[in-house]
């Protein structure tokens, strides 16, 4: 079995579940995420790699920002900044876990981690409105007072689970790294890219491109790079099987295959959770709509490997 | 001129002095120093960039330390996840103003940072004598305040300019990441890689690499790099047009050339200052010595492109 003649391209999006709130927590999930990862391999397919970086973002902007207070020798990081940090942070598990794996299963493929700039457009909506939630959850007397140290801060309630800092998430448009990360790819290499939806920048007509402290939904991102390096399948991993609809009620349904069309009417009809798996579906609506014979899963990182057998998992096809 | 018919293919090491204290300055120095990579390649070479992180590693370091002193929601991180970090930090500002260099020149090379793992001997001397400098200066009163918190903590003075922590510096051995790195370059990518001297990882018989808290000199580091994508030339880039011996005394000879054998003689000689040029010469010497046409230069950053034509930095030859 070779890796060029690989059955299915699929790019993978870890979410933030699979990896943990500390390094010591961190290296233990993404020791069992990759283990699944590396399934998918020896079910004979080729992966591009995505993640989240929620928890982790938002931990290195408040070490920053609150080691600043009683330091000078530290300054306050922009989200930028803290996003390409953290894409050296877990890539750096990541790869570490992965090449372990392809090791104990001896298989020769090699493993790298691409710092990834992701492009945004200046119009886009979401800058006049933040609701991306990062870091931390507080409490609403928290929330407040730090909106008050902080006039630049959004902090708002968020589903129910407490208060937490809102950015702006953009759409993604480009990915900056694109040509690096498909040489890769082309030439065997198991790419880890995109982290925590990228770094978003935007392109200004010098040619520059300029960091902008917002985060893209790494499930957007993961369908902008699926399309980017035309991948077969995008696979969103969360830390359930399947996507329900009525869920939670007495009538919830799992479901394994929907269309597009159906998806985009379980959508309007407020099936998922705004910030949660209405994202994960809308992303794989658009990557499927984005060209023929693309498919996308949203399936459990421990069941992966039995989404090919139709075993788990829900699969989101144009049809 | 294309780059595949590159002239050499040249490994750059940028010290720490090139890339400033906080966010905003490591724009404006990277900004100068992407002219000066991308004038190299315009001269029809092929170039492969590494860095220093002295400054960011300790400030990243830093910033958890203090903050995990004030807010439960931080812990402290260790070196090796610090210094992944500091590459996606460094390698996305360097890679953007690359980018936009690249695109100001009308030149249609790509850029992408790897997060790169380096792997070292548990067996190195090193580890019994913490003696690379990193983060910020302290006073003695300071030192020894730290040193009572945190009894893993050795601060020792560094180079007359104060005190500062020490980490063990093992040489390195290997680089985790060389199969990615090698096919980027030889499908003409530039690429950034072992960002501050690599992230420090030792093989264990099970397979695993485990990060260890050290810091791998970037200047030897580098001269690995060099060694493994087989570089004809490694420019180590500092603030200093040439190598002098007999330094600040009235007999200063600044030297255009030297042999490898008179290089290890001056070494010797106790001409270089350990911390400073000694590394730097030494990690030259190391890589002439590694193949047959090997060439290492040391020079400024700013005259780095008047080398070629012996114009300015020093030139270490196998003899």
């Amino acid at each position: 079995m070779s890796y060029k003649n690989a059955l299915h391209r699929i790019v993978i999006a870890l979410g933030g579940n699979a990896l943990g709130n500390n390094p010591i927590e961190q290296q233990e999930k993404v020791a069992i995420a990759s283990k699944a990862l590396v399934n998918l391999i020896s079910q004979g397919n080729e992966i591009v790699i995505s993640h989240g970086n929620g928890p982790q973002v938002g931990m290195i902007n408040l070490a920053f920002e609150e080691a600043s207070k009683t330091n000078e020798k530290v300054v306050p990081i922009e989200l930028p900044e803290c996003t390409a940090m953290s894409q050296g942070y877990i890539g750096y598990h990541l790869q570490k876990a992965i090449k372990k794996e392809l090791f104990l299963q001896g298989m020769p493929w090699h493993v790298a981690s691409v710092v990834t700039q992701v492009e945004v457009s200046k119009e886009d909506e979401a800058f006049k409105n933040p609701r991306k939630p990062i870091g931390s959850y507080y409490t609403k007397e928290e929330a407040d007072k730090l909106m008050q140290e902080n006039k630049d801060l959004v902090i708002k309630e968020d589903a129910g689970r407490g208060y937490r800092r809102m950015v702006p998430s953009p759409k993604p448009v480009d990915i900056v790294e694109k040509e690096s990360i498909v040489n890769m790819l082309d030439n065997e290499f198991i790419v880890i890219a995109c982290g925590g939806g990228g770094i978003p920048v935007i392109k200004e007509q010098s040619g520059d491109y300029v960091g902008t402290p917002a985060v893209i939904d790494k499930d957007y991102a993961s369908a902008k790079l699926a399309e980017t390096v035309d991948a077969d399948y995008l696979f969103i991993l969360t830390a359930v099987d399947r996507v329900s609809i009525n869920w939670g009620k007495p009538n919830q349904q799992d479901i394994d295959t929907m269309s597009v069309e159906e998806a985009e009417r379980y959508c309007e009809e407020g099936h998922f959770a705004p910030g949660s798996m209405l994202p994960k579906v809308r992303a794989a609506i658009e990557f499927v709509k984005s060209g023929t014979g693309r498919k996308a899963v949203i399936a459990s990182l421990e069941n992966a490997h039995l989404v090919m057998d139709g075993k788990s998992g829900t699969i989101i096809t144009s049809n």
